[in-house]
């Protein structure tokens, strides 16, 4: 019997579901149930259908590869540590991976931007996904100032050269400080090193501290790690005192790194000290004190970095997303009951 | 004055350093210092001396691209999650592009290989560093039989048709066991989800129960999360009793979550249950109780993949390396003064 080679559109009148459903079976996708794909697998096999993607590749002059690309500040001598990003891009693999698409990852240091050059002149990548505005949002939008498919984690930008997927960091900061205000904290540290998104956070909570009628404090400097939360912690404690009964951490390593050290120095969490993170990483809700903070929901953000970056890809127009920003109280700032 | 066209072995000579030192200082590295950096940077600019990635590409017919694959199990329903898994990650990304090779991370579910004849085939890749050797050591070497460069993170295989970056399993279970039964612990059970690793790592703590006289228990199944850890232990507990003294953990994710379900359920960790894990993440050192651990160094592990597989690029024999494989003992085993 002779076959026809079919499309995948052909294939998915054919069972009846869409386009995105027939790939993410064909590409092993964890996002369809297991049944939905061996029905789908099966149904390909019997019509021989095959994605070529070495010849769609070729035709389509597309190398069906998404950069996703690391800028490490010029203050960090970490590598890639951040559990936040670690965790984000778990989610990114998968979802390219359950379009059909390889993804290229690369850490890149410094100013300039020759790595977007490198990624689209030589088609290694049909877009890119940037994480690390830094600390200058203008000088980044100025680099970023490109027509090729490229879309960015975090907070909006006021020159808005490219599209953001991120939480509304303002928002973020008000929620957790006025949460600490109404656990009965007056004297609120805010900790983390500063860049574009991190001022944000600590313009709301400047915000709410005012709204409360108290003086906001000067940002207390932290790297974004366990350790750096530690040491900031570390220096904070002077004769088993801080001076502050509450803190609001810019990330959940820095908040969880601080509950570490006040803990070697017999300081209660909450008791003597309530903490809300921000990121809500998968381990904030296993630790002891369970982890107050702010919401960075992975899944959806990189489910809306992929969705963006291919509508951009297909010329369609896009909005920068904020992703809901909510609160998540845990053990870490109950002090009333 | 014209400039004679150099290569990176005449600036190092210049320089006088190693190709790699220059290889790292033109491509950003964190892995030499700021000094060193600027110095050989300078150095370039003043001879004019660029790497041509591209050019160099074409003319060693090389995609300067590496794969890391993570092969994921049958099992598990969720994404990429395993903080030990993206913990390397990061430092494969960075070690990559101080080498000035992309970095292209894939993931797949299932069995069969298609995914190592799509990088190769269309070279999309010159090299790949596999996660997962899954539940069936020798169906994977079947599949990994390939003359490519192809190197496995995990233990060594038997059949060994490829090379293999790990620490040694069954010594490591052994470690852990002995550390427990030390600490006065007598009824040790062993938690963790089987595959050819964890398969060792549970060897090990069989030899060390049966070395002193002890009936090794059944191991008790959990997936390789914090989540997967908290269910395990949730199962355990009945009348506020788990019926064990002492834990294995064969991953610290599984132990994380178990301490989380433990204190819920009024259990002290060393006190009522001494527990020990298995990858020292990160956030180890930082919990409430800090978390004894076998360790599996990131850094040194990374690097030795990333080493390894250029080996076999460049056609030299290697080895399977055994990492150190080293104890950590922190508070939740520490029942002993």
């Amino acid at each position: 019997m002779q076959k026809k080679a079919m499309t995948l559109s052909d294939l998915a009148k054919i069972v009846g579901v869409s386009e995105s459903t027939v790939s993410r079976a064909l590409n092993n996708s964890s996002l369809i149930s297991e049944k939905t794909r061996l029905h789908i697998q099966a149904k390909a096999k019997e019509y021989d259908f095959r994605i070529n993607t070495t010849a769609r590749s070729l035709r389509l002059q597309k190398s069906n590869t998404i950069a996703v690309v690391l800028l490490i500040g010029s203050q960090e001598d970490q590598s890639v540590s951040d559990p936040f990003i670690l965790s984000i891009l778990g989610v990114i693999a998968d979802e390219l991976t359950s379009r059909g698409y390889d993804m290229l990852l690369g850490t890149h240091r410094g100013s300039g931007s020759d790595w977007l050059t490198h990624y689209f002149d030589s088609q290694r990548a049909d877009g890119v996904i940037v994480f690390g505005q830094g600390d200058n949002e203008a000088e980044f939008a100025r680099q970023l100032n490109t027509s090729k498919p490229v879309v960015v984690w975090g907070a909006p930008s006021p020159t808005q050269s490219y599209a953001t997927v991120g939480t509304d960091c303002v928002l973020g900061g008000k929620l957790a400080t006025e949460h600490l205000l109404q656990q009965g904290c007056r004297r609120i540290a805010f900790v983390g090193h500063m860049s574009y998104e991190i001022s944000l956070r600590y313009q709301g909570y400047c915000l709410a501290m005012t709204l409360a009628g108290l003086a906001p404090q000067a940002a207390i400097d932290a790297h974004f790690t366990y350790k750096g939360g530690f040491e900031a912690a570390q220096a904070l404690v002077a004769g088993g005192k801080t001076g502050f009964d509450g803190i609001f951490a810019a990330s959940d390593g820095i908040a969880l790194g601080m509950i570490r050290a006040f803990a070697e120095q017999q300081l209660r969490v909450p008791e003597d000290i309530a903490i809300v993170g921000y990121d809500d990483i998968p381990v904030a809700a296993f630790m002891q004190p369970t982890l107050s903070s702010i919401r960075q929901d992975t899944r959806e953000g990189g489910l809306q970095l992929v969705d963006t970056l291919f509508k951009l890809i297909n010329k369609q127009s896009v909005a920068s997303t904020l992703l809901e920003t909510r609160l998540l109280v845990r053990d870490s700032s109950r002090k009333q009951p």
